[in-house]
């Protein structure tokens, strides 16, 4: 079992030159040992999905951050796949419609938090709105550090109304993310996920990387807390979330709802 | 492959009594082969739904209807278990709120109806406002007659706007929800789905074949057809719903985007 402490953010002192995108720890010796224990956590976070969803009471709510490439679409496939839709919810956050805009920045986003049984998904977040706006100076430090409070409140809400809130940065090197913008470019099978902005984008990478260390600080609580995932080995990044959520889900200690005495003595008619 | 005729409902002639809940002509001489036809169903529908979701402008809509215990949440869970949530959505119909009731009964459908690329299933629809209401007398006859009509625009509506739909009734006999809802009340971790109110609905057993029948009879369309699903086999019910969404998905002779033409000289810098 992996020691989720050397992955989580202490606000303090945290650094992006601590943690190497290229740590491959979470796999074992071979590519069939890890395989079949990506088998059996897929399967147990199905299991203890399901009681989720039998309870209908608490949710679980993952959020998923990185740069272009990093893996969030992967990752979604890999961790869920022995889900099925009926507990399992994905929201993604694509450019805000002018609607969304016409409203503040979390109102979106509130309105996907997942229900009482659900598990919910978020494959990008409002943490764009302290990222891809801070790096093209669409806001200032001002407005920034006003973003990281509203950001913790609004998550401190979702906590005590009962979500459990898991954070993952999903951390790759600038190297790995050429080969696999390269890669899609060479597969007519993946190449409509990739934009020419894209690239634009990926000029950016120490101030998007600025960014992140900032907001990561700024906004990993006890609450809703920040874990960077080395990302550069798909099979690790899989492993260590797949880990992380299923050590979540059974200290929830989830159990199915209590059957009422009185349904032993229910027979159905004809 | 299958002979979808004999289940899809021409309006004029339908009745029940041609549909048997128990056929099982979909399945082969052994549950082995069974299990090896749906995991390759499963698999090729997650390999179109990805094209379908590349492409990003198509939609499939299947709505699922059936008497309590009839298997919409088993249907959901083995026709699309290789699927991932990144192109299915499955948007479940209860009670509504007094939100949704202060609109006209389809607000809340279209709202979840799918965007391009995306894969809708309902568990349960709008088609309950035609049921329900109608079997409790909380809608009269003309009102009913009036919402088939409201009904048969709003498909058209969607399928005039690149929806692909499907339409199953899940058929379980009287007897098949019986035994599943005994089951039910004997396993724990399935009595979570029980609910006293079922019974009272099950003593209204013809009152409902009745609403179903006129329903079915009266929106079944070219544009969105419905399928009468023998349902009392699980996996008569599994393999012949699989194969009517793999056939719909082939029909729509899905590709992945053409790759723009100066892409191919693209190379990611350091």
């Amino acid at each position: 079992m992996a020691n989720f402490d050397q992955y989580r953010v202490n606000s303090k002192k945290f650094s992006f030159k601590n943690h190497n995108p290229n740590d491959k720890s979470e796999r074992s010796k071979t590519k069939e040992q890890d395989s079949i224990e990506l088998t059996q956590l897929a399967t147990e976070i199905n299991a203890l999905q399901d009681i989720l969803h039998a309870e209908g009471k608490r949710k679980v709510l993952l959020i998923l951050q990185g740069m272009d490439a990093s893996g969030k679409d992967g990752t979604v496939r890999h961790v869920f796949r022995e889900c099925d839709p009926l507990g399992i919810r994905l929201a993604s956050f694509k450019t805000p419609s002018s609607e969304e805009l016409a409203h503040d920045y979390l109102w979106r986003v509130h309105q996907v938090a997942p229900k009482g049984g659900e598990l919910v998904i978020f494959n990008r977040s409002h943490y764009e709105d302290v990222l891809i706006v801070k790096v093209h100076d669409w806001i200032d430090d001002v407005e920034c550090e006003r973003r990281y409070a509203q950001i913790n409140d609004f998550e401190r809400l979702l906590a005590e109304t009962g979500t459990i809130i898991i954070k993952c940065f999903l951390n790759i090197s600038k190297e790995e993310q050429k080969a696999r913008m390269q890669e899609r470019l060479a597969d007519p099978t993946k190449t409509w996920k990739f934009n020419p902005g894209d690239l634009k984008e990926r000029e950016l990478w120490p101030q998007y990387m600025q960014a992140y260390e900032q907001a990561i600080k700024a906004t990993s609580t006890d609450y809703a807390p920040w874990y960077v995932i080395p990302a550069d080995s798909k099979t690790n990044r899989n492993l260590l979330i797949s880990r992380l959520l299923l050590d979540a889900l059974k200290n929830m200690k989830l159990k199915y709802p209590p059957v009422p005495a009185d349904y032993k003595n229910i027979v159905v008619k004809d």
